[in-house]
């Protein structure tokens, strides 16, 4: 069988994704960890041997290559069809086509807001010593707000998960990006109980592998909190 | 055969690359024309009836209802199979995934730096009767830049085309949100040779459908040049 191996790191919204997507669906894959805080993706040999992007997540499936999240899935669900449960990435073609409607509009629509304020808010006093400049950091607030409510309003009014009665990787896409939002202290839910009820529910169906790949970022986020 | 009607603005860059890929491949569609300059896509009945999301471009294939360029061209891939020639969206699951990792980098490398510049830049002084903000548009030209610059050196070093030898719907997502440029007066091939050369294989390729799908913004273009 051909082996494949798993390059992430879980501080990363889209490694937390695929790393329960593989362990929820009892995928087999080989641990190699990219550590990006000790800045290893950005090495001429990492970008030669290892992926041309320098980012995390992505696969070497044999001597297959393979870097972006929404692409790993889909292909994983192809590649293992006989351990994904269907309702993870369904075959029917218009399931499937509702799934990657979502997978499409995430990216610039919940990923970019959620992880663009974290970061910054985040970073800037670690990289700089100063607070985040509060108009950048307002207009960012102002990118997120309308995110979260886009994702109560057009997600989350067809049923519990955001393809309706089941839950698909869509919702673990979503949560795992909302879910680095406490790291700085944000309150997603606040006005929005439907988000929390739904982050829940993906949770509790998830768990153990939905709490394991958020040890990390539960770990950084009571810190931040204790600050307070 | 159930009627596949297809709604879109050829003001809309994903909307150019649907109408190209359903000529292309000679799909047949009902043109159903939403005038974004009217406005029309914000009414309550638009969103009730037409689209949730508010935008273009998006299908009714019978009673489905579908939004998202990239997810609109995979379903259409596999509903009209016999149609579409395999170069432009792979069914070998590898070939599939290369695609794919080019159409999730697509939305916030290529597709968010263009349109935001050009939007800005563009839309500036008729909204407010101000030029932009300098400062505002050298942040969002520094984002082009950086697209652009990756454009070439990430998918333009494998082949004439973004997947290698022969042309698929990266290519035409990517060509059409460049091609917006010229509205603006951004000269995108300036030190960028290759990626002229790349535009001009894909326009070649795909003409007459090409110059047909960008007729409305070649005469933006030409109006925006003549007042330099």
């Amino acid at each position: 069988m051909t082996i494949l191996k798993y390059y992430y790191d879980l501080l990363s919204q889209p490694s937390r994704t695929v790393y329960m997507f593989l362990k929820l669906n009892k995928i087999p894959f080989q641990d190699c960890l990219v550590a990006l805080r000790k800045n290893e993706q950005s090495s001429k040999e990492f970008k030669e041997q290892l992926n041309r992007f320098q980012k995390v997540p992505f696969i070497h499936h044999g001597d297959f290559k393979l870097a972006e999240s929404t692409a790993i899935v889909s292909y994983l669900a192809r590649e293992y069809r006989e351990l994904v449960s269907d309702h993870w990435y369904p075959k029917n073609s218009k399931s499937q086509a509702k799934l990657e409607e979502y997978l499409a509009w995430h990216h610039i629509n919940t990923r970019l807001p959620c992880t663009t304020y974290t970061l910054y808010k985040w970073m800037t006093p670690i990289m700089t010593g100063n607070p985040p400049n509060e108009k950048v950091l307002a207009q960012y607030e102002g990118n997120l707000v309308k995110g979260l409510d886009q994702i109560k309003e057009l997600w989350l009014s067809q049923g519990p998960y955001f393809l309706g009665d089941q839950i698909s990787v869509a919702d673990i896409f979503a949560a795992c990006e909302i879910e680095q939002l406490k790291v700085v202290n944000y309150d997603a839910f606040k006005g929005r109980p439907e988000l929390k009820a739904w982050l829940e529910r993906v949770r509790d169906l998830c768990n153990p592998v939905y709490d394991e790949a958020h040890a990390v970022i539960n770990k950084i986020a009571a810190k931040s909190k204790a600050k307070l």
